[in-house]
């Protein structure tokens, strides 16, 4: 098999994931890597002995032997480097969002489609095997007719005043905070394990903490604290959303999420109830699946390459009951991405179900719709 | 001590229960029981050897020895009874909900102050011990300022359209179904756990099943399933609803509740999330409270009758760690009751914490105000 | 239904909880309580309206009215208390263990045999819902031929030195601490829920705090801690044990105790593994039972008083989902007991699956038999 | 940095999982891999773009350009390929056990001691993030002194009388099955965490399934159940083990493996009871740290690279609350001890706490201990 030659733009944290990930594929050359600091990319590229270092995207962009880009740069920047990449003929791998606003990603869908780009982001929580065990199991009929759904996701490395990011700074983060950031994933699992669009919504932005302490020397991520000089800034964008969904088939759904509720970190739960049985899943314990029942016992499924589905089996790795986590989901879904790819090449259909450009879409439309009817106090129908 | 006398209306189930937790305290004697069901009422006279037996409420609110009134009546006579029993100089302790609207609740509520009665109302959810630490340790601080809350109450026993009950027909439960029924001990724990009341409402109330067989031969509960003829029957109440919430100083909840969720059978959770630290409790294992923190390990509290704050070890009444359950719940609630009676027939002050006939009139406010949100599709003031 | 009269030894903290567990059942009335410390009976008796109070065992087993004894007095007098009370023609329920030694415990069954005494012993864990059900499903063959068991009773009220009690002083409490104290309520489980009887023993006693300081004015029980003077003494009763154990199919088992492991309270699991599936139980969360499976999802069985077999669901009080605990077991246990009473006195047959005197001596057998293991260092067969 | 030469023996399943995490590390190349079944070799170079291969194990160690080997291959070769290489001036990293009895791993010890081998053994468990922060803890005194400590192995892959493995045949896996495959793994663990080695047991072995089929097709792994031909042979090897410990302060221990437990799949569970606090691990939920106290809430930790202790953050990969899983623990190993070969070549001090030869000797004398101790029905001291 040929090999495929990667280019990664920005090498931060999430983009040295993207590497690691990368490189436990076979078949798969990363070839060069970008970033507008210079010396992040030459540490990176030398780590991985990589050959090409580039301080900007569109040269990454421009290196003829780069088939695929992978899109690490930060979300103010994702619009013009997926735009320049799709037009440069190249395959696409986005990190999310995939743009500021449902314009832009609108826009960005329709370019992909015009150039037969094969698309992807990176809503990964739906790679956990037993995520992909729920979607399977509603898709076959076990779940019968979705008739509510809830869930939360809450994190708290915005807990302290003096925690700040630039996610709150809406001449960078567009026109919402936490119910982007940490919504988009949720309202990907509902639309991927129910199979059903989400259609209207009903949202309140509210921001917990009105006034953070902002580091002069720069933002921080991820509760990293800071020591320096900081100057009281006034937030207006939301670290708390609550948010009424509705479904196709009229299907209700309910969601918070926040960045301000101690000790919960990376805290990601989604429960769905169909006419025939329910599914609950946590990131906190992802391995697990719940299955409830009135008539009998409930379940709890673990992630097991023997007992899933078969269609299902291959997301779960490892031998029955070795707990898979972050990083596998994601190479999950790279292996999947990379395999409807090899697919194209070789003229074949393929039947991937990886999060393309038109999910990523569909997730700022919901976006926008929330923060249309924060602004409204009433219900608002998701665009498409 | 003197033998506290009281009389019960309504040998159903929960009547039953009270009896038994009646029981269980020192200087309370049950000594009247009084159903429309003759029956009922001598069978349950029988069995714990009680004197005397009434076919209708007014009789036994009439005996002159009865000191206090529990009713466990059906909620359409609940006003009826409760106005009695006060206007009949007794003490009372009525199952929830204290009437059918805020209109008949502030009416009870007046007349409870006027009289002088000393009221109850069996919000018992708030009476398993780790609940209580919870309430003492915001209520000392611990907790800091209240941000956001959140939580459900899922239960399955109206999960089939098979399933039947009273509570779904609005001219016996009057304008709401499970918003009323589960809602509202939910919205006590908030109001308890955080020392503020809720003062405004966004509420959508959705029925999952909006036809279900309706057995001929009378409602049943609890999910016992049914055999004899039915009719299709269209249901209008909720059987799902969601309400966003605010609390006086600002705070921000949300809320599910839904009776059709496959699994959960009385599945309460509430999370509260301060400036300090966080909360989360789920009856599923309710003497388990969740102690959530930003800088260092979360902890997991379970009951103790050492452990706990001061004035909430009373609560443990097993040696630590022996599990508590809903009848212990209930009997903590009825001892703080009659401990407050002996306190008021002595002449002393006491500092109950037991909800009341002001509790259960707040209640009613809030399902008012839901059900009005729902209808306008906007937020809604509680009243008061 | 004519009521049955019972007197009560031993007022302290076990002797409360049977008091407010017999005045929940119905056709059943405590007559009489007895105990060397006299306040503490009169204290008892004032609170429940008992209308007569003994200094001594003796004379309340004399007491003509009183039909049936629990006895809840100290470990080392209920050798004594038992044998009077059969002697005297009374129904007897003991608290464990039965005696301090097997030829005891031997001499007890034998002369209520003799005497067709309905006895009964306080092994109330198996009185949860889901312990019953696991039985039960065992019973009827769902588990298989038990393959192997395993578990452990973990507590720390004597994790500190200057944690103290009367059992660990062999003059009281005879040969063994932790392994009788603990040890033989998972003997018990072990028993009950597999259907087969403990053969054989290989045991370690061990003692983690071999000083101690021992409070001067007397002992202490369930971690109160101690302020006033104290000395120290050297222990040599065990507060750990391990022990292999062998039942009559061969089955192998493995357990451990200990009562000074930080954070642990009444920490008891079990689990069974049959040939067709697997049990688990754990009294921290006491109303859930874990139901594994090799070829297909595990399952988590709730207490319900709907889904549980036929013949358990009425140890499931409340309606499914509403928490039992250690109040209810005990509860159910009596409910048991007394109804096979009623039917004795009826003449009727009972199948009552209530641990009874002979539970008791074979507990004291395997203690026997654990003693004798740790001396010789080797396997030794449990008497009969 | 140099890119470090790697070449690995034995591309079945755990080598595989060996290839991939060897490439998320930086600096090391892969450039041989060696298979006795070259098809399978050849695969997982051309998956890899991986130069050289071999179809048997010497030619590998005889390549000039392989710095370092991977031992993946079958248990009964260890021996052969461990001495090979050292003799031939590789470092080594094996997989487990290091050879068939501890008189081989003796032998391998010597000879990687004389010739400076920097060996490791693949015992990863200690490697998830939270297993490394209770060890780190325990070292610096939070755990007190080591009182006792409990734990089991679960697995159900050999549940069913036609699950076979080439583990139970003593030709092949010498004189123990589940006590060493298992057992060591979580022995490791013992003394990982508590810094004590084991120095005496009193082992139990035992056969749940003494007839099985085996296929005549060649033995399968991991419950993946055969369909073929097959034969009944008598099984004399352990399928379940119970073990009592001591380590070197007198603290006891017990343990329990079985790989007949239907449910459970790769479910490894410890328990340490120190004078201070308690802590468990269970691989089930991987990423959770319970912390017992006797006199506040016990804590529940979860792997965070912000909140460790310094020295165990590096194992905490990705931020805080996203779960890892056990290629991570792998990855980690690894990437210990690649660092500490690079300061090996650097001539630096290194102060790495991966497992070495040392450690899989020690598991080698723990087995044979267990093993002799199970034939002689006592206590055996472990050898050194």
């Amino acid at each position: 098999m040929k090999t495929i030659k990667v280019g990664l733009i920005g090498t931060g944290y999430i983009g040295l994931v993207h590497l690691e990930m990368l490189r436990r594929l076979g078949g798969v050359e990363v070839v060069a890597v970008a970033d507008t600091n210079g010396d992040l990319a030459r540490a990176a590229a030398g780590k991985f002995g990589i050959g090409r270092v580039y301080e900007n995207a569109g040269a990454l962009i421009a290196d003829p032997e780069v088939e695929v880009v992978h899109d690490c740069a930060p979300n103010n920047v994702h619009f013009d480097i997926n735009a320049q990449a799709i037009r440069a003929g190249k395959e696409l791998l986005s990190e999310k969002p995939l743009a500021l606003d449902s314009h832009e990603s609108a826009e960005l869908l329709e370019l992909a489609q015009k150039h037969g780009t094969l698309t992807a982001i990176d809503f990964c929580y739906r790679y956990y095997p037993v995520v992909q065990e729920a979607a399977a199991r509603a898709k076959r009929g076990d779940l019968g007719e979705v008739r509510a759904f809830m869930g939360h996701f809450l994190q708290d490395w915005l807990f302290f005043e003096t925690d700040y990011t630039w996610r709150l700074d809406p001449e960078v983060a567009g026109q919402a905070n936490v119910v982007a950031d940490l919504g988009s994933h949720w309202f990907d699992l509902v639309q991927f394990i129910t199979g059903q669009k989400i259609v209207e919504v009903m949202a309140e932005l509210h921001t917990c903490l009105p006034k953070r302490r902002k580091p002069k020397a720069g933002p921080l991520s991820f509760g990293g604290g800071q020591t320096g000089d900081s100057e009281e800034v006034a937030i207006t964008l939301d670290d708390y959303a609550s948010i009424f969904l509705k479904l196709e088939n009229g299907a209700r759904g309910n969601f918070t999420t926040c960045q301000a509720a101690a000790g919960r970190k990376v805290d990601l739960e989604i429960q769905v109830f169909g006419s025939k049985e329910s599914y609950a899943w946590s990131h906190v314990h992802p391995n697990a699946l719940w299955i409830g029942h009135r008539e009998r016992a409930n379940e709890v499924f673990y992630e097991s390459s023997q007992l899933q589905t078969v269609e299902t089996r291959k997301y779960a790795i490892l031998p029955t009951g070795h707990p898979l986590g972050y990083h596998d989901a994601m190479f999950n879904l790279f292996r999947d991405y990379y395999e409807a790819l090899a697919a194209k090449r070789a003229g074949k259909p393929t039947k991937a179900t990886f999060p393309d450009f038109r999910t990523g879409h569909e997730m700022m439309c919901i976006i926008d719709a929330a923060v249309r009817s924060d602004k409204s106090g009433a219900w608002v129908k998701v665009g498409k």
